[in-house]
Formats: C-alpha cells, structure tokens, sequence
C-alpha cells in the first residue's frame, strides 16, 4: 500500500493531534516533515513522532522534493497565505478551519486554486465527518425524515475555556467566523441551499470582557435560505455542562437529533445529583473521531485521485455568512448575505 | 367551604373540559351556567353535568343573580366581547388565550376592566400553571442557572391534527397568534422583559393549503427583548411524534430543558424501532393538569381577594408581538414592536 | 349522582393522604367517619376534613347507620382484624396492603369474606392503577411484546428514609412483606402464573442497624414460576436519587421497561453536574395519582356491583411469596412456596 | 519503536476483525503469519491483509522463528490446546474467550503456562476495555458509589442472529460458557470477590429448538459472592432492539449504569415510533473498540514487560461460575461453587 508523504504546518494543540494522526493512525499518511517558529513545538515532532525533516520557515519545508501534501494547521489569519504557497508548490492542501475572515481573501484562494485543477484544496469541516453526523446525513438521503425544511445548531464550550479565549478572542476573527462556521456549514449541507439573508443578536451576558473585546459570550443568528428553508445557529462560550454541541433537522417527515446531551461515554449515574450523564469537556473530547476520518478521507481521496466532498466554495460559502451574521450582529440589522458577496 | 358559582360560555371541544373541571375536580367551583349555540352542546351540558340553567343568549346568562364568574371558552372571535359583557355585568371573567388578535381590542379590554377593578379579569396562559413549567420558574428564581438569557420555545402540533387545522386556519388569527402567544408568554416570563423586535420567517412546507390561506406550517421568530436578552420560537403543524412542545431556558449558570420529548408517560419501549417513548397526541393530553390548575388559581384568588398572576397586560403584550411576528412574516421584514403597540 | 358514605381508619401520613383523596378529589365518596387513637390525627379530620363523625374506638365507628364502606390504613398488624370486622358490619372493605404478613391470617380473613359474598373486600396494591403500569399492562394484553416470560422489579426507598425505617423495622413485617409485596403482585400480574420456588439473598450493606433487626437495606428475590416464567425483585432503603421504584417486563417480541429513573417531572437540567434528571423523594410523590385512581375504583365497584380486578387472593398470594423470600433469606436455601401454603 | 511479530490462528467473523485490527490499526503489531484450515480465510488474509507466512498447519506456523506472540482466534473446542501450544514454542498467548468449558482444561492451562513464567498467557474478556466500562471501574475506585454490592449484568443478542445460533448452539459450551462468562467476569470485577453460590433458570421462550439442543434462549443466574455482595446474570438471543448488553453496578451512595440502550450512536429519532434511539445491531458493533484496546494493551504488556491485568485464573473463575450456572440451570438446584473446583 502506497503512502502519501505530508507535512505539517502548525503544532499547537490541534496541530500536535493532527500530527499524532498522521503519524500513528493514519496508515495512508506518512509524515515526513513539521513546521513551526516554537522550538516547544519541534520538539514534540522530533522526539515524541520521530519526524525526520523539521523546519522553523514554511518555505523551505514545501522546497522538500518527496513532500506531496500539506497540512495547514497554522493560525487562522495564515490559513490562506498557507495553501496558497502549498498550492503553488505542486502539493495537495487540507486546511483547517476558518479559510479566512475575509471574502476577498476566500476568493484570491479559490482563484489561485483554479490554476492547480490537480491539486486537491480543502477546508476542514470535521463535523461532516462524525459518525453520528454521517448517518443523519444518509437517513436524510435516504427519505427517512422527508424534505428537511429547518436546522437548528450550536457550537458552545465550556465555561472552563472562556478564560483563555478573552486573550485569544481579537485575532479570531470573532465569535461567528470561529464558532458558526461550523453550524453554518452544517446548515447548508442539510438543506442543500445558500443562505439568503440573517439576523444576529447575543451579548456578552456572563463575561463583559468579551464585549469589551466587541465580541459576545453568547449569539443568536436566524438565517433563511434561497429555497424558503430556515436554520437558527446559537454559539456561546459559557456552558457548564460541558461542551455542548449539537444539531437538529426537522424534515416533513420526522425530526433527527445530533449529539445532544455530549455524553462524555455510555455511563449513566444515578445519585444524589439525579439519573445523569456527564459531558465532554471540548470539542476534541467531542469529535475525535471525525478528525481522524477527515484527515484520511483527504489521503484516500489523493490517492484515488478524487475530488473530496467539501470544496474551497464552500469554506468561501461559509465565510460569506459567518461575515453577515457578524456585520448584523455589531448594526441590528437585517443582513443580505448577496450584498456582501 | 365556599363554592364559587360560576358560568361557562363556549362548549366545544375545550370548553367541555373546562366544564368537566369545572364540575367534577374542582371543590370550589359550583359549575350552575352554561351557554353555547350548539343544542349538542347544551345536551352534554344537562346529561352529562347536570348544570342546572343553559342558555343559548349569553346576556340572559349574565342576568342569573347567583352567577360570581364566567369562564370565556368561546371562538376566539368572540372573547373581548364576552370578557367585556362579563365585566359589566359585576362579574370575574377568566377567558381563554388569545385576548384577541388585534391590539386595538386588546386595549379597549383592558381600559373596561379598569372600571372594574374589584372584579378580577386573566386570560390563561396555561403552561405557567403546567407542574413542571412552575418547577423551572421556582429553579431559576433560586438562582438554579443563573441569569436567564436565552428562551427557545416551540408549540407543534401533531401531524394529524392538519387536515382539520386548514378550514380552521382564516378564523384562527393565524399561527403566530394561535400557536406562539403561548411561547411568547413563556418567553415574557422566563426573561422578565419585553419583546423589542422580532424578525419571523417559514412556510408551507409540508401543506400547501396553509400557504393558500396566508399561513404557513412551521413558523420561526427571533425576538430581541428590551434588556438584551432574546428569544427564538417556532410553532408548527406537522409533527409525526405527537404534540412537539417543549421549552428550553438557557442562563449563565446552567439549562433548563422543560418537557422534550413529550412522552405519553414514564413506559419506555425496546423492540425493532429501537429504544423509544411514545408522545402526547394533543396539546390536552400534554397539558391537562395545567388547565385543572389555572382554573382552581383563578377560583382560589376570587375567593381570597387576591390579584391573579396572569394580568390582561400579559394577554396584550403577547398579542402584540404574535401581531408584529405575523408583520414580519408578511413582510420579510424586521419589525419593532413599539410601532405597533 | 350517588354518593358511597366512607369511613376511614387510620390517619397516619397515609392514611392522612387517603382521607383528603376521599373528602376531596373523589367525587363518588362521602367520608362521613374516621377513627384513630390519635388525638392529632382526630384533629386533623376534624378542622381539615371537617369529617362529622369521629371515633377513638374501631367497633363504635362500624356501628354507624349510614356507613357503607371501610378505607382500612391502619398499622400493617391491624389490617386483619379491621377487614374482619368491617365485613361482619355488614360494609364494604378496602386495605392498605398487605393484608398480613401471616399466611394463616390471610386464609383466614378470605374465608370470613366467603361469607359475605356481596360486600367487596380488596387489598390495595396501588402499582397496578398508576397510568404507566396500565398502560403497560394493556400493550402487552394487545401482543406488543409478545409473550412476557421475564420481570424485573424493585422497590426502592430513598436513603433518607432509612434511619426512621430503622425503627420501624421490627412492626413492619421485614423487607419482604414491607417493600416486595408490590413487586410480586406485578410480577403475578405481568406474567399470568403463581410463583413456584424462590432464593432470596441479601444485606445490611449500608446500615448495620437493619441486620441487627433480623432484616436487611438491599434484598434480592429470583422467583420461578409454575409456567417456567422468572422474576427478579430487588428491594432496597439506601438509593440517594431517590424513590427508585421501576419494572421491566421482557417478552418474545420485546421489552418494556416503567418508570425509570423516576424523574421528578418534565425538567431536565443542564449544568456541572451534567445533563440531568432529579427523581422523586418518596413512593406518595410517585405513586399519587394511583392512590387516587384506586380509591376511585373501589367505590365505582360498589356502586356499578362490580367484582374489582384485586382479590383478597391476590392478596394472599402476595403474602405468601414474600414469607418465602423471607425464609430463603434466613436461611440461605431455595424455598418451594408451596410448602408454606 | 519497536513492533512485535504476532501470528494468528483463526480468522472466522472475530479473527477477521482481530487480523484487521493487527494489520492496520495496531502500531505496535506485526502481523507476519496466519492460520485456517479455511482457503477462504486464507486468501483473507494474503489479499486482504499481505499477510506474509500462511500456514493450514498450526505446529508449522509456531516453528516460524521471528514470532514472538500468538492470537488465538479459533473455535472455542481449541483454545486450550493452541494456547498450551503456543507456550511450549516459547510464545506469548492471547486468546479469545473462553479459555475452555471444562474446568480440568483450565487448570491444565494453568499449571502448563506456570512453566513458562516469562511468557504472557491471557483470555480477553474485552469489556474490561471497553471505555464506559473503564470509566465506571475508575468512578468506583475513586469512591463515587461508595462500596457496590450489586451487579445486573446481561449479554442478550439481536434476535436476527438466533437462526444462526441455533446450527452452533451444541458446539458452543451453552448459553452460560457462550454468553454469561463476560457478565461473571465483570461481577468478579466490580465486586472484587469469587462466587460462593449460583441458582439459574430460563426457557426456550420463543425458539423450541434451543431447547431441544439441551440449552434455552434466556437464562437469568443469581450469584452470591463470598464477601456477601451480590449479582443477577441475564443471557438471551432474542432482543428485537438489537445487541442489548449492559451492566449495572449498585453500591451504597449510587448507581452507575453502562450501555443502555446500546444506541447504535448519538442521533435521536423524532417520527411516528416516538422518540427512539436506534440500537447496535451486534457485540462487534458495541464493542470494537474494545477490542482494538485489549490487543493493544497485550501488546504492550509484552513490549514493557509487564503483567496484564487479566490472568487465566481470571478466565478459569469464569468457567467455573459459568459451568455452576450450567449445572444448576440442568438440575433445577442451588449449586455452590466450590463444589466443582
């Protein structure tokens, strides 16, 4: 069996299990090269993944002649100028979320990409890859719920997290383009349509830095559709329950629920506290396995010489949205996401 | 002990089991009126209750010298009036929800019971009087989740209630007014604040009919209160599960989730369809506790010389922002509802 | 509309909540006496039920002219007698289970009964009128199950009850007769047979105290039945969730499983703990509406002459099976009922 | 890092998935030869898998110098002997549950493998690793039930496999050898105490032929344990709702409760069956990551040196309690264990 040789960008929590993927999950995958300015971080490849090529200049590691893919899982706001350079390297890219917070941005990337017809690019929407997201899908697919006319879906974390996200909250592009990307990514593949126009509203109700910071602990985005459906996304930042995710679709058939409560396993206990289930902690915790699936989804799909499910359009889809529902949230107002397009 | 003695006008299929309360549950009531058109109706009222004066003509109810109080189970059309005549003729009225779909006879109610100040006058709202409703109402005033800042809250008919829904559907106000004052009220209450703008979307996605009527079968609102709180509220038609109604209240501490599913009971079934609880088939079946409840409030603050929790403001407020909900709808717009109160 | 003219003896926390049911919420009874010994008790009947007639002295009350039936809630070791001599009087007569805790009082009291072939006589095992039970029961009589061949069932109190049933244990029969009489009569019921040999085991896992008195705080029963049928019956004092009582019935063609865990009502909630249900405290807050439902049952009996579902046999053989649990329990042995016959 | 060079003997539905596992998702594992009589299973394992060393001759295989461990997936009647084999060649063993439904080959095992201390020989009673069981034995020893007392454990398979099991039922040591020897396991684990004495009952409730095999379709054991504490042991193969296995451990401040339902995963179902989670369809479905987890965990045993934490006397225990259950299941008696020691 062939493998496919790939290197790394970023090493920070998500990149170190990206990583760890790559090197001991993933058979497909072997990978040969690392890149990042902490030397925290090179040790880690070198020592705990045995990566034989380290690099501190991404430039560089894409002059390494055997590499044939790229992962970017830099900070957001490298995303783009990361596959752009993988692409004009020669080499297949996988991005994490976002692509970027900008629509011009989003499209430079995509035209760029038009002139690398056979080089794969994707955005990582890990969600479309958890099991229990998969099987909604294929029910849906199937008829089991009818014609799916509305999505409800949130992305909230931990109470615990907050701490550290009102540091990091400035450069990630906010609340909508970090947390909804996902649920609206969701949204879209569940109803099969582009969002026509939102209203955003929330606050910052637990933790006023967040507002300070001209972000929110908690917003509320109403989207309709080009085809009449309708979604309502929710992101928050102050659950103490656990990160608690999850999505709905209500069809003209039936209703399928996804993931809610996060139940950290298959233990119930019953004490003083009631009949209850514990849950996960994050969002990794959450969606491990989907991590692993679209990473070798990525490999299988090079190797097969196939084009993956999600495309550069829509990352730029998802952008555009989480764009107006950030432009609605800071006027009050009805937002057209064509205006903005 | 004291019996009230009280009439009922409307006798259809609510306004029957009002009556039965009313008769046989109730300790403080003495059910002696009961007025309605319908000569069945009057027939179930003098076999099966044995109430001693029918009537056809609800102003030659009113002149009975004992009567104390009216129930109004009347067609919606008819409340502000019977409310009205009720008043004037020295009596307390409890009327079922809505007051009325237009502001305007909203206000003039209000402005009538204002002369009468003695005589006590609520439209019930029935899930504030559901056992598990007030349970989440006394959790969150002990400080359970913290501050409350989100309310979802949805009312949805099963399926096969439709088919009868769509010749009912001109006279009913339409769904917002019909379906979601109840979410509106809960919202109201749970928040402690007023709706400031609601943008509302849906469709016929299921029965075209409710389109051809101006309605639709699954509705959406957004709300924005006064405080910077907000609510989202659906109301629908065609749930295959059962009566889908259920409410979720979401503060800085903690989630209170109040009756999803609604199951039929505490049995749960394992057979080839899985692991499964069967649901309510009606709002009746869901809420029939609530009504016996609101009915002996009512008939305990008559009785105490106490003021109802439930004011004919509350039933105003909530036709306003069902009104501007329907606005919206129309429109594609959001709307404030200051504009049209 | 008839009313059945009731009297009442023993108005402890039980009996108090039966006498309210009576005076109160049952429309077909008329609960003209009670008797107790207790000063408070008399009291209470007297300012809150405003009952006219009250006696210290059980055979006073039977003297009564009016009087058509007995509601026995007296202490466990009275309930013979009280049943005997209410029959003797010529009344109707209903008992708080169980009927003894001897097998040959309880044969003894049946044969008294034989004589007075047109007064009812009944021992209330209230768990077959709660809605969920008989709903239960009534999906299995239509076949959705199929054929039940196995029960699961427990009886268990909240451990906060424990230290005042430390004192009590001595007069109530022991865990057996106390707790698991309602279990086996389930199991009988679900099941269709008599239970042929039993092996009870168990301890005083928590409090040493009930192992002290000769009983136990968890206790479990395998019953074989004489169609090759099987039970399982736990009993236990020291749950911290609460009063955690529930059945499963397993058939050929599925399984239904009532009452767990035995949430307090509708609410859910979200918070450090996890997702969670708090459940009941106690069997009255679980089992109220079937308390009700019972008492209404018997008095339609006896108004329509109709034979009620329980019989002083079902009573019996109640008692019978949990006197071999006993022994088991005793003496570590699988035991045949029918020795003990 | 170094990789250990495992065989297998076996590769039926289990050894496939084993083999797969081996292959594909165990880093540490070489998998360089395999064993079958089968050509099927032979080729398997050449296409499938590159498998380099295939053998139809078990003695030939272990002369293979590089191996340095044996899977032993074969059919249950071998175990004993490829184990004892496997340890004569100087290799470790795993090998499937269980070791053997005599209890002489067991000790026979035993006293072989005390030979060859340096060498690891274990039975995989997989749910030991399954993550929510893991979860729950980490709770209790931490405390959070406080001291368990009572295990109900039960192992019941869908229904569709019932026609197939039927051909293998006499080859399989029975129900209690086939099924119960993971529920017996997982009481001696939680409870931390051997079996003093067993009574088991059951029936061919649905499917004679079972009976007619000399084995049952359901079987329910009670154990009493020598430290007084307690377990009820279910087995079936009719579940309609799918591989409905679980476990239930009672302790003195709580109940922890694993895997049920065995939801098939985390989507809930809203249609006209209610709401309903699907559940797995097999043992393989609930519990494949537990076996990849226990091979693992073999694997590092061997690699770090180190004892696992299942031993054949483990495996032997189980047998014994499982051939009690057995006999008094025959019998219709209360066996004590010892007795067959």
């Amino acid at each position: 069996m062939k493998k496919t040789k790939v290197g790394i960008v970023g090493l920070g929590r998500l990149g170190k299990e990206y990583a760890r993927n790559l090197s001991f999950r993933i058979r497909s995958a072997d990978l040969i090269a690392a890149c990042s300015i902490s030397e925290e971080e090179l040790d880690f490849a070198r020592t705990e993944l045995e990566v034989p090529h380290l690099f501190k200049d991404y430039e560089e590691m894409l002059k390494l002649q055997e590499l044939e893919a790229i992962f970017v899982i830099s900070s957001t706001n490298k995303h783009a100028e990361h596959i752009v350079k993988a692409l004009q390297a020669g080499l297949h890219v996988y991005s994490e979320k976002p692509l970027s917070s900008s629509i011009e941005e989003c499209k430079m990337v995509e035209a760029v990409a038009a002139q690398y017809p056979k080089q794969l690019a994707v955005v990582g929407f890990v969600r479309r890859f958890d099991p229990s997201y998969r099987y909604a899908k294929q029910k849906i697919e199937e008829g089991a719920i009818g014609k799916p006319y509305l999505v409800r879906s949130q992305t909230i974390d931990k109470d615990t997290v907050a701490a550290w996200q009102i540091q990091y909250v400035k450069s990630s592009g906010g609340i909508f383009h970090d947390y909804n990307v996902h649920d609206i990514d969701l949204a879209r593949w569940f109803l099969g349509a582009e969002v026509e126009s939102v209203w955003s509203l929330g606050g910052a109700y637990k933790y006023p830095a967040f507002e300070e910071a001209g972000d929110a602990d908690h917003v509320m985005s109403t989207c309709r559709f080009e085809n009449g459906t309708m979604a309502v996304l929710n992101a928050g930042r102050t659950a103490m329950v656990g990160h608690d995710t999850y999505t709905e679709v209500v069809g003209t058939l039936g209703t399928l629920r996804i993931g809610r409560p996060a139940a950290v396993n298959r233990v119930e206990v019953y004490d003083q506290h009631g009949a209850r289930q514990e849950c996960v902690e994050t969002f990794w915790d959450r969606f491990e396995e989907a991590f692993l699936r679209i990473a070798e989804d990525f490999l299988t799909c090079i190797q097969e010489g196939r084009q993956p499910e999600l495309t550069l359009s829509d990352a730029r889809q998802a952008t555009l949205v989480a764009e107006a529902c950030t432009r609605s949230f800071q006027k009050g107002e009805l937002i057209k996401v064509k205006e903005l397009a």
